[in-house]
């Protein structure tokens, strides 16, 4: 984060900001900054898929990809997806379009069957609590609101959550029966989690002994720089710690090949993939097994994975380096903003004055600008200083996205000002 | 069902049978009759699938197949199925590649939240019941077990389920929620309910209020004769007696196109979509879209589909009347058996006598023919009287499927005159 002193003279800088966004809000933009979906000519590097898997329909071990079965995924798929995981490929299962399924499934399964390690269906509990560092991915939080999982927030570090509060909380309460984790460019403030934070949650001692690690590695590939930061294998060292069954592991290609019609994987303990067939058995009788085959004829293998994601680079990155220099050029200095710069993943952070978050997106929404609302990277919506803005800078043109955050530094200076001088 | 009465001399009868199934032993066959499977040349129907949609990636209204959204489906594919199905496609949601991963959905939410027109969620219930008409599917009921549902069965008529029955259970028992009906070419059956049972199901009272009918017209399309039966609308019936959130409407194309690649539908209510896609929303950011587009651009319209069906017609009728000539050739005159000849659909129902089903079943697959185990067919994997076998003819090819069913035939009478030896 970029950390600026506050400036004085707020009288003129208030009118300025005033006229800035009279200005503004005449130039009847629409622009969209909500979502951290792909960009169309991020989906067009993807093309060749639309054609595949031509006349090919069997996979390596001639299974006919068009008929039923084949519930785990096709090895072939598992086994470029395995290391860039950090799943073996006898544990990692190949599903169908959305990694956020495969998390709502898991939840559905632990609620109305008892996981491995469970003393009861999760249905069957009094209280059932997850940890949720902060800021963070909403649609994790709208999962836990809609099965009545209550929420608490704990907050983020450089190195990840807060590990002195997730080890307390997990030690002290049995309801506590997991964590919301996007370990690698987390969603939406970027940070990777240290190799020191994933030993804690691999090791800590949970009052629950069917405390489950949501380890949502949706970015795992997603570098925005020439760092290709790598994490530390939680699932293998879980294991290790004595807590195989510990961790779900997520992940999706979603954001490398098409957003919506991708495929998504879950990787765990043997006893914990067994469990999850288990249950998939009866919801299903396999995944769509054409696409994984269109999956592996295109990507290939991983370093295809990598070939492919460094394309992806060549189109973000400029995106992200225009957020940054254009924040850095109308706010900084005002003492009004502080923002991250992700090295990968999907979004940036942008941090307003306590108490104006809400009042920026709404600005911002009458001078035509959406972004996501305010509170959303907190569970209930709630964000308690009200001070967090998810920007998610991948779908504009740049040409869109430029005059987009130049607007949104326009309402952070009005708003920020009017408070100053209120 | 064909009847026949029964013969005289048993020892004579039972020592052919004997040295018949020996012969048989020795042939060392590996033959699978278990699953409702299309054959590899089925598949082949849809060969030009696995290459669309090519170079285009927007749906008719312009949507960007490719990414994230669009929760209800592609409105023109549901188009195309809406008078197949009976929905209007403004009540048709086109989703994943299972419907039965929709009616597992079904059964999650309505346990996990509250659906139109009840009092509480399933899972706070004390007991749920289904009725289940039998002989019926056998992944219907291993979703009520796996969900802790209680299941009574009610005996099929050559309409559909006794509606005597089901009306006296519905009225009289709030617990009872919800029944299973394949309504044409039933599984395994082939019955086709008639327009009274319809109107029936549609206008009787019932206790609970949130009663829901699972309709699975999984064969909607799926004809083996000329004589293409069409069935009443349970949907549009139901609204006019006043209860038109009853019916669940299931269908898919995974008998059409590729078992494990189409896609499926589901029709209901604009309460009851409204309460789905609400749920849904929770879970997923929308189906895969492209294999959406890829099926509109394939099938075209729904002349498109019954064009197609009539070419699966083509490769499946000559595999049901070699079953049927096979079993009158072999067993008829015996009074060892019936069996159905269903006028479409994916199944012919064997009967032989009490007790013998489980011991016919047996003995075939000693000598390498697999067939659905005995019992299947009803809640609990137990048939009372331990008489029906399913036969699913579609998946082998048409030498190997005379040679299974000749097999079977020698099994019946090895059975069947071994008990009236006995």
């Amino acid at each position: 984060m970029t950390t600026e002193p506050i400036h004085a003279d707020t009288a003129g800088l208030l009118a300025r900001a005033r006229q800035d966004y009279q200005d503004l809000a005449g130039r009847g933009l629409s622009l969209d900054l909500t979502r951290g979906k792909p960009a169309p000519e991020q989906l067009d590097l993807s093309e060749d898929l639309l054609s595949l898997p031509g006349g090919r329909h069997t996979a390596a071990d001639g299974t006919d990809v068009r008929n039923y079965g084949g519930l785990q995924g096709l090895p072939e798929l598992r086994e470029i997806f395995a290391g860039l995981l950090q799943v073996p490929a006898a544990q990692l299962l190949a599903a169908g379009n959305s990694s956020l399924e495969l998390m709502h499934d898991c939840l559905v399964h632990a609620l109305l069957s008892v996981m491995p390690g469970a003393k009861a269906r999760w249905a069957d509990e009094e209280r059932i609590v997850f940890l949720c560092p902060v800021p963070g991915y909403d649609r994790h939080f709208a999962l836990c609101e809609r099965f009545g999982i209550e929420m608490v927030a704990v907050p983020m570090t450089a190195d990840g959550p807060d590990m002195d509060t997730v080890e307390r909380l997990a030690a002290e309460d049995p309801a506590v029966k997991g964590i919301w984790c996007v370990p690698k460019y987390s969603n939406p403030d970027g940070t990777c989690y240290s190799d020191a934070t994933v030993a804690r949650l691999a090791a800590m001692p949970t009052a629950a002994p069917d405390f489950r690690i949501f380890w949502d590695n949706a970015y795992a590939a997603h570098h925005l720089t020439d760092e290709r930061v790598e994490i530390a294998d939680l699932l293998g060292a879980a294991a290790e710690a004595g807590h195989p069954d510990r961790v779900f592991v997520f992940g999706s290609t979603s954001k490398m090949t098409a957003a919506g019609a991708g495929v998504a994987f879950f990787g765990s303990s043997p006893a914990n993939v067994k469990w999850l067939l288990a249950n998939n058995a009866k919801r299903s009788i396999g995944p769509d097994k054409v696409n994984q085959l269109r999956h592996v004829m295109f990507l290939r293998d991983a370093e295809g994975v990598r070939a492919h994601m460094e394309r992806h680079r060549a189109l973000l990155q400029p995106k992200f380096e225009a957020v940054a220099r254009i924040l850095q050029q109308e706010l900084g200095g005002t003492g009004l903003a502080k923002w991250t710069s992700p090295k990968g993943g999907y979004f940036v952070t942008l941090e307003v004055p306590d108490g104006c978050a809400k009042e920026v997106v709404r600005r911002a929404a009458e001078a035509g600008i959406v972004l996501t609302p305010a509170g959303a990277t907190h569970p209930y919506g709630k964000d308690p200083r009200d001070a967090v803005i998810r920007i998610a800078p991948s779908y504009p043109g740049l040409k869109e996205l430029e005059q987009a955050i130049e607007g949104l530094a326009v309402c952070v200076r009005l708003v920020g000002y009017e408070r100053q001088a209120a």
